[in-house]
């Protein structure tokens, strides 16, 4: 039997194995959650014992704990592949926004409803089956192949820094492989070669030391969710153009062959805007749509909150407010750089009639890879070979840290193949996977082994 | 036997009914002590009907019974005061938080320690054992008297308006008189001519349909909280002056005599700063802090709320941001004209890019009572008999919906003298009334009946 067969064959069991991953609720935010998580790693560890990988182990990190496993036969002349991806999910709220429990997955024609269902559980899975598939059918494997699913990367992959650098010789490679990010759209698979970096800040504002009666005091002293809104709106101009002194310094501009193959890349505003349903698209002048969400640095707040958020009037002057905001970054901006002078510049405009506390959550490097190597070439014969199209290149807006990670510890690049679709609704409620995808992903990542193998890494 | 022999032979008495006043578990918000309110209704009858009142009586409204009795034969020429009260109390949580329980009045020092001690029971009985003193004494009254003591106050006075409206002519009065608010400082007390008028409204700002990925959508989108941040800013500048145009075109500016008397209350700046814990006061430049937060119109974020909330970091563009946002007025501001200001300033700033929602929550108009009158001299002349100093006259900050009631269906001012301490703990633990202010408010409202019966009302 060949991958392929077996691949058809073991459709329904594969999917009934992507329920159970979907079931488990392995929100790492949440300290609540703490035994689902490691229940999830668990999963996954006999899964990729299942699938015929060696050396399986979950791994304590400080944290929670991440799965590694290997095949490691097919000989120092062929590549060696280090897949990363994750099982911990974003948390669910608003959960009244769910049309069913995100922890209770779902089958609607062929979607698949849950959290995690597109970010990243069933990417993960895509690979755990292409790898069964071809050890249950073939008995080896063309490369060699190492794998790792860690449990914290919705909340900034804390220990993972600290695991590769520890682990160095465990996990060296040539290149890392990662399935979380989507495919340009529905048919069209894409490689994405850029990514952008991030800087993640929480701000709280207080003022006085209790809550008032706005009667009572207001007007005499100064309230923490006027002043924070005032330092948000001095943040980024209702152009979208971002306002902190020196935070464009580096910024890499597109050259005129990216800023060529954005245009190339099949796009109908109209369409973006009716999905989202807003009256205009935003953003700075001079760069289109594609362009801002992708390749140009922006600013936004997550989060804001402070005072009574209930039904009714409550006359509150709050003693507190604050915000969650983040920063996404382009090459050449340094997260470090840009932490510092958000902060600084915060300082400089707060008032002084409250006070200020700036503290980071996270940040991450922006990243670009080359698009022109071998491994670039074996993966677009791969997708080419499954979904009949030439895969397109595309730059993301998201971050995925560890690939500066990989890049800094491991000496090794990363190649982004993603199975999601941009209107999964990642990190929002109802989010779902195609099953089309999951499906044709097994086979691309079962062809992309095959073109691997035919590599020759003898000078290498 | 004069009034002031009758209070002081009776002070023992009057406290002992006073403590099973406060007995009574009168909670109006707390649907398990319907039974306890309605119980405490029928003794403010008891007490009404043994001060000498006549036609007192336990009115229903449909929700908490109120209480009524008058005494109307003094003749036309003399003054008909309408007296205001409630009887109902504040929850009690934190119970344990209260060094005695809330319903076992305690005696420490000077001081009686209950819920509703300050507010308002204490403050009602007052008039109740003035009205007694005099009546018992004297065999009548100098002025015509007409008391209501509501059940419903803590909760909105719900089904007052309807009552006063099927009233009128029950009700019908030269002016108001209530003790529900506080002495200027202890030994200092204090008469209210003013209240600031309140318009509380909502804004809804939605930008996409649903929440989405930060880096996906980043740059591109615009964000309902950054846009959000950027309308409330336009609001009122770093200065604490308001930008909508025409706010301050009603604005009665206070008169050289008003600011005068504001200097000369006792107010020690630096004590309230550090009580509420902030490095400097805030607002309006020209204007003191005592003007800022009673005389001045204003506009505080009651509350603001929009996307991630949570610990950590959730990379959220949000779908929805809100805020909660009120505007105290003075004077002669309409709630109606601000409120469509507020709306229409709204609606011009807004970025295109969001969907914005604006609604009121509820109106309250400012009220003054002309400080030279007849009625407040006579007032100014009880209350220096009783502390042997001069009454402070002050505006309040917040509103009390009902004395705009009062104006529009009785068309009566009202007067505001209390007999509280700001430090008694009202809707807090431990509320708690000082007796030499009770035994000084019964001698103060006696005085006042005594002065007020001086004034021939022939010719108004």
């Amino acid at each position: 039997m060949n991958y392929l067969d077996y691949i058809n064959s073991n459709k329904e069991r594969y999917l009934d194995e992507l329920k159970q991953f979907l079931s488990i609720p392995s929100v790492s935010t949440d300290p609540k959650h703490k035994h689902d998580v490691r229940a999830c790693a668990e999963f996954v560890e006999k899964k990729l014992t299942e699938a015929g990988l060696e050396n399986v182990k979950v791994y304590e990190t400080g944290g929670h704990p991440l799965v590694y496993g290997d095949w490691l036969y097919a000989g120092d002349d062929k590549p060696t592949v280090l897949i990363y991806g994750h099982y911990d999910v974003q948390p669910v709220d608003p959960l009244e926004l769910w049309n069913a429990p995100p922890f209770s997955p779902t089958i609607k024609g062929d979607k698949i409803f849950a959290r995690g269902a597109s970010d990243d559980k069933g990417q993960v899975f895509i690979h755990v089956k292409s790898i069964e598939s071809y050890l249950k059918t073939k008995g080896n494997l063309p490369i060699n192949v190492k794998i790792i699913v860690e449990g914290e990367e919705e909340i900034g992959s804390d220990h993972l820094d600290s695991f590769i650098e520890s682990n160095k010789s465990l996990l060296g490679c040539d290149f890392v492989l990662v399935s979380d990010t989507a495919m340009y759209q529905p048919g069209l698979p894409a490689i994405c070669y850029g990514l952008r970096g991030l800087v993640y800040m929480e701000v709280n504002v207080t003022g006085p030391n209790r809550d008032l009666h706005s009667g009572a005091f207001g007007g005499a002293v100064d309230n923490p969710a006027n002043a924070l809104a005032h330092i948000i709106s001095r943040l980024k101009d209702l152009n979208g153009e971002i306002l902190i002194p020196g935070f464009y310094d580096d910024v890499k501009e597109l050259t005129d062959d990216e800023r060529e193959e954005f245009r190339k890349l099949p796009f109908n505003e109209e369409k973006f805007k009716d999905d989202l349903g807003v009256e205009d698209v935003f953003g700075e002048k001079g760069y289109t749509t594609l362009e801002r969400k992708s390749a140009r640095p922006t600013l936004d707040v997550n989060g804001i909150w402070g005072g009574f958020q209930g039904e009714g009037a409550k006359t509150v002057l709050p003693s507190k407010a604050g915000a969650k905001i983040s920063m996404r970054l382009v090459p050449d901006q340094d997260p470090d750089k840009i932490q510092n002078l958000f902060t600084d510049y915060i300082k400089s405009i707060a008032p002084k009639s409250v006070k200020v506390e700036i503290s980071g959550t996270h940040n991450a490097k922006p990243a670009i890879t080359p698009i022109d190597s071998d491994e670039i070439n074996a993966a677009k014969v791969a997708l080419k070979r499954s979904f009949g199209v030439e895969p397109v290149f595309i730059r993301e807006g998201g971050s995925i840290p560890v690939v500066n990670t990989f890049q800094e510890l491991l000496n090794a690049p990363t190649i982004l193949i993603g199975f999601g679709l941009n209107d999964e609704n990642i990190h929002s409620p109802n989010e779902h996977f195609d099953l089309n995808n999951f499906y044709k992903g097994i086979e691309s990542i079962s062809f992309y082994f095959e073109e691997l193998g035919k590599l020759n890494y003898s000078n290498k």
